[in-house]
């Protein structure tokens, strides 16, 4: 079993990684073989007996990726991709990295005739857009008012038509706002949402720029993991006409983040987040939709987070 | 008032540019120059006091639009496509011809600065698929189940994020199956339904390659020709976020087709359609939905046939 990342260096590539050293096999079958893709050269965790290749490489050079898949993996993470704001703030870098590179990606897998790798892909929540449902399902239109999400509905439709004809095996898993990332506060505009329970649970400030009343759709990074990995497990005659859907988050209101901040790390963490309303960040998040109906997703038996104590207790327990 | 059309030769593009010189205006703008751009030159009707010019050119090749581009027209009707079976047979095709000169296109309208140009592309039904709803409206999901309607979706995708982001002034209509077409029957899966009404209804034999119990959502090109005029006129700021959706076509079984031939024309025209059925144009014709709700497209004021009846009456005082 052999297993390639693009984005391998990133926060979701790395514990993808991590999990899948840890597991040993994909498949009932054991992994023998990792190649990590990313513009750096991906950190390795210890592989104990499988063999890692770590390869620093542009995505969007032409034939970036031909050796890779001339060495025929099973099983590929495309997790590569400019981020929303990039994408928006630069047109052509987004088209190039996030649809055209994928489009090769595509393409070398036909030339090499990789009909039963599977091409796993992660979408967004910014797929969606414009005029909504209260409650959206696998059959709601995709109407992104992003570049980025426009450039990864794009790419859904492409890999479920590769894949249609027998080209690639290929799934796309829209991936809700993850909740608690790791790290610092960045430029996304859903950086606030980690940043909130992180910050204050690290003994640190954190600023809170949208009313508590907002609903949000979260998923924690290692539910995120397991449905990658869940992914490269449902049988292809499972997934049905169309391979891309939501995966199942749970809705939750920031108010309800901050109670079990609360809960978990009492009054004197919570006294740490600071609320300054920023009505640039409030537009942006209140425009993703929040409730989602992810039958498609929980039929082929991938597993979202119980509830959000789980999440905060996950991230305490993670970093201790 | 200048209107360049890609796609001019064809039937569509041949109608619009008669109504388009016969209507002599558009937006309350004299039109006073018609762009005319196919693979081969397209046929031009006597234009009166429009300047009509005709280019034969590939689409496909690097700069091929630059200098009609440079001239700015105020709309572009973008008709030019490959059309579904030849999409499903060559996908290299498919993709340079259905997306790849899209996108070119759009990229020339940014180069120029084309902010305020109505660029009006024709997508089709064939853009829908998978386990669909019976009744479909503007928030059904695309999952096209051919590389045709991969390609216009994707499509779709583009024009609405270059619209969004004040590139160009963008508009995509979802053509119901047009019927009845002139002309001889072409590669397209659905150039039956044209056929079995047109060959009879002129003395020839048809064959009928699907059940007769198959459901259609057709439009008659007078009305869908209307509705591309019409798509000219709607004030951008009407559009809403998304700037694609289905026109309001007329469900019919080919039953009630062959009905309504034996109606206008008689058994012995209805006995003119040979039943042989065709599996493989089967599969993609059941493949596209047939009911439909154009909640968006009648609120912006787009006119489709009244019934069945009006379709044939139509085909018949045109053709004589």
């Amino acid at each position: 079993m052999h297993i390639a990342i693009t984005g391998a260096a990133g926060f979701l590539g790395q514990r993808l990684v991590q999990q899948l050293i840890a597991k040993g096999e994909l498949r009932q079958q054991a992994i023998t073989r990792l190649t990590l893709i990313d513009q750096v050269e991906a950190p390795q965790p210890d592989p104990g007996n499988i063999a890692v290749n770590s390869i620093a490489l542009d995505i969007t050079a032409p034939g970036a990726l031909d050796s890779v898949l001339a060495q025929r993996p099973d099983v590929i993470y495309h997790l590569a991709a400019v981020v929303s704001s990039a994408a928006e703030a630069d047109l052509d870098l987004g088209m190039r990295v996030n649809f055209d590179a994928t489009r090769a990606l595509l393409e070398g897998c036909r030339e090499q005739a990789l009909t039963h790798t599977r091409l796993i892909m992660a979408s967004s929540v910014a797929a969606y857009g414009g005029e909504l449902p209260e409650v959206l399902d696998d059959m709601t239109a995709l109407h992104p008012q992003n570049s980025y999400g426009a450039q990864k509905a794009m790419c859904e439709l492409l890999i479920n038509d590769y894949s249609r004809r027998g080209l690639v095996d290929g799934l796309v898993l829209r991936l809700p706002t993850i909740v608690i990332r790791p790290g610092r506060p960045n430029a996304a505009a859903s950086s606030f949402a980690s940043s909130i329970l992180r910050e204050p649970l690290n003994g640190d400030e954190a600023v809170c720029p949208v009313p508590v009343e907002l609903p949000m759709f979260v998923m924690s990074p290692g539910k995120v993991v397991d449905a990658l990995i869940h992914g490269a497990e449902v049988p292809s005659e499972a997934l049905g006409p169309f391979r891309a859907f939501m995966l199942p988050g749970i809705t939750v209101t920031v108010a309800e983040m901050l109670e079990a901040l609360r809960e978990a790390a009492g009054e004197k963490a919570l006294a740490r987040v600071r609320h300054e309303p920023d009505p640039r960040i409030e537009a942006i998040v209140a425009s993703w939709p929040a409730q989602f109906a992810t039958a498609k997703a929980q039929r082929l038996g991938f597993v979202g987070d119980d509830n959000f104590k789980q999440i905060i207790d996950a991230f305490i327990a993670e970093s201790t």
